[in-house]
């Protein structure tokens, strides 16, 4: 690169941190996003033809690796706003970052939903007969915003949201948890991306499995601003905030219960060398070339 | 963290080791039946439109790679009393860890169908027209624990457990094992969940594919506490205790199969520099990397 | 291998470079398209007896990480010249060897579209009737090049043909990122086969999800060579240079903006060793492992 | 283990090395058949609701993962002798073990097919009314050995499972080729399973995939002695030979293409601290943490 265009983009480059994080979180969420509702609406627009609803879970579920490996370097790639409360409750996370992160998130969303909207548009058209409705069979909101299903009642939801985001952290929270068997840390989206997926698979089915309010409301408000009208918010007996509320309440109660019934009770990581030499001794075969290969320097020496 | 609330955590640790352990496995075999039985709930309460039967082995083999990163790092993951009892046999195993081990195995079991219960109760009522049966076309009860299909014969169910768990076993034995290829450690979960994914596509037909005396007897408790009734128990010719005894039974000859067969004719593992070197000969790219870096080391010397 | 095959062999590697690496963009488009192709052929002439839509996208990925572990060390697998492109544009390849790559991609998608014309040709005659066609309930068309839905616009397909690739180009740029957090080089492979498996389960209704030039032009090129006649440029007003020009618009886009909304902010990676021991710092377990190994070295001294 | 029992092991322990590779392609071949034809199985006699095409697909593909960890430090888990012979052909494998070799893989087949035939035995019975035959609507000859569909011409089926065959060769090769980009040791085997995964999905339509002579030939010789009588070999015209013959021609074909278009093109791996520094530099960060860790014990020299 030439060394005029470096000086531009050095001036471009976003110092404040806090921006660079928001950005990285806008980025990173519009594509899981972009993924997750064009993978709906492939299956519903599709008429079960191309894709039936696994294809919609597995598209949500490489929208979380695309976008963690998009973001991740910049901003963590928390993505969901449940996420940041809980490492803020666990430390991770500055209390004054949490908003920023929160509305960072909602607003890729939204914008994702704008773009998928754009791109199925014809294909929405022709579903829906050109009604863009909340209810009844062709509707198409859903492909955007989760709504319930028929029959199920508001503290069925509720818990159903609770339990489905405490699943997510209580499954992700050991993932990187060094003195747990964390995963590999570079295949930390895939890992990921295979919980969600099957949080997708098993607890969808009441309430279309948000567990994140960002990913909800960025929805919601798209579809409340282009031609769905006030429904989406006052349908189902204002269930709207259900996928806001309930998913923060869980992520925090799955990060407790991770650490009270697992986490304390861990052993304790000292750096030193001989727990060291203790836990290199538990990884299989590696570790036994790298004892080896530290006996043969020792030899060499 | 303060250093007061440090104090706190430092007397809740359970420094019993075998507490400890247990409380991995209930955590652990809690997450593998919350995926599973609530992916089982979701496919049949939601009449194949919201996932097939290919996303309720999905979802179970999820609850596999959460649960094994979840308690891995504290009870070795188990998940399975059929799992636990060839480690006994094996000699990973203290003989009196074996009745602690299955029992919060089964607890864990239970507790996770009690959740998917209440998450999915709005659901089953609808499905099943308000009556909780274990037979006919509206029945619930294999949402939690298996049933055979009509007109197994107990030996076929019998045999059908004793071949799926030896499979189990079979298969995941040689993933850890120095002496043969293993896999990376750190990706043991994803890899023991695409086996059990294998063994329920491929033999769970006939009476559910459990391989797992605590995912079943514990979803099975649950449901006849919760309104199923004895039924549960006495249905299909007294079927319960096929799941509970097969599997102990298959993992066993599964393990002695993997031992006589493969095991005990792979080359021994000599902790030597000699032998070691062959080892790093053998396998590519990083040990040549390795090599060189130690030709480099001398040479720096 | 003796000494005089090896000569021969000598004789016959090709040492130019570009020739080499176009040997290399040859067959892995004529490994991604034979993947992608019959997997197509036997979805669309097995009635979804043999496979539905997912096991033809999975296919397609399937297709995307053998090409790419067959030519990565011969060319870098672009297999597409919309990520060619791209690349020149990032300076990551010289302007003067985008057409040979461009080319030689074409080239081999229409050479595999061959293979798999023949070997589904008794398929295709009977599902077909014998009549080749690229409307109506018996085409066949699409089994090989990309035709849009009924009732598409061209401004919709030209649109979902920009998004699709801009997401491709936006996803896999980061995973081979040092400054960001990049993928394990020896994974990018099956990575990058993830996200195009999201990309066709989410973006291909509305006319295909070609995103790429070459999977689209070689095989369109095969099938008005093989009887399909000129209805294959003709048919849906032209179609035909949708995906011909979309992608590479889509692909500058979606790397345009991964360079300015991520790369530009990222931190700079200084090859000192104080900024090393940082990185270090933050890779979980392995990089302690390693610290760790350095003061058992210099202790060792 | 006690003295005692670790001698009658030791006794046991087969030392002769044909005769233990053969013992692993045994098993090996077992567990892959094993999870294959009770997929099929599930898959047929479940028609359709327990998993459908694509699960025994994904079956198969969890029998060559698990069956490669099982055997690939035992006799290189060949599985096929179609491997076998590509592997004689490269100099791999000396050709004297080509016979035995493939004949454990077919016995291995066999073992397995008697296995899935008892546990399926009342599926069986139940779904082809006690008539097993090879065609017609409640054949259930196809769980075991492969068939051709209707209407397929003979030279159709072997160019098919040519093509098949030399796919999968000309894409395994590549996954452990130091000169190229190999993939990860440890993971080889579920990327082959991938690949198989892939072929299965795109290559299976016309004649059922079989791509390995064993995989074949066994369950057709445990069908033939096991009540479906002479049909199996007579039938479809002789079709039996085509899965025998054309995978080994297939093999080859494709041995012989990776070698010429790729890897003679490769450049040379030059053990030597120079070009050794050049690979290392080519690998992402990993590579950059070793180089550095380089710099730093120089430095503590």
């Amino acid at each position: 690169m030439k060394t005029r265009a470096k000086k531009v983009m050095m001036k471009m480059k976003i110092k404040n941190d806090l921006a660079r994080e928001c950005l990285g979180e806008i980025i990173g969420t519009f594509v899981l996003l972009l993924f997750g509702c064009s993978g709906a609406a492939q299956v519903k627009t599709g008429r079960d033809m191309k894709g039936q609803f696994l294809s919609a879970n597995l598209s949500f579920a490489v929208g979380v690796m695309s976008a963690m490996y998009l973001s991740m370097g910049v901003s963590g790639a928390h993505l969901n706003p449940a996420v940041s409360l809980s490492f803020c409750v666990l430390g991770n996370l500055p209390w004054r970052k949490l908003l920023p992160y929160s509305l960072s998130q909602v607003l890729g969303a939204y914008l994702a939903s704008a773009v998928v909207f754009f791109m199925y548009y014809d294909a929405i058209m022709e579903y829906s007969g050109g009604v863009l409705t909340v209810t009844g069979p062709n509707e198409t909101a859903s492909i955007f915003a989760t709504y319930p299903s028929e029959g199920m009642s508001l503290q069925t939801n509720f818990f159903d949201q609770v339990v489905g985001t405490a699943t997510l952290l209580l499954c992700i929270l050991p993932l990187n948890d060094k003195r747990n068997r964390p995963a590999p840390e570079a295949l930390l989206p895939p890992i990921v991306a295979a919980v969600v997926l099957g949080i997708a698979m098993s607890m969808s089915s009441n309430c279309g499995g948000a567990i994140n309010p960002a990913r909800d409301l960025g929805p919601r408000l798209f579809t409340f601003t282009a031609g769905w009208g006030t429904e989406v918010f006052t349908s189902f007996s204002y269930f709207f905030w259900v996928p806001l509320v309930a998913p923060l309440v869980g992520a925090v109660l799955g990060s407790i219960f991770y650490l009270v019934f697992i986490q304390w009770h861990l052993p304790e990581l000292e750096i030193d060398a001989k727990s060291q030499t203790e836990v290199m001794d538990s990884t299989v075969v590696k570790s036994l070339e790298k004892k080896d290969d530290f006996k043969m320097k020792v030899a060499a020496l």
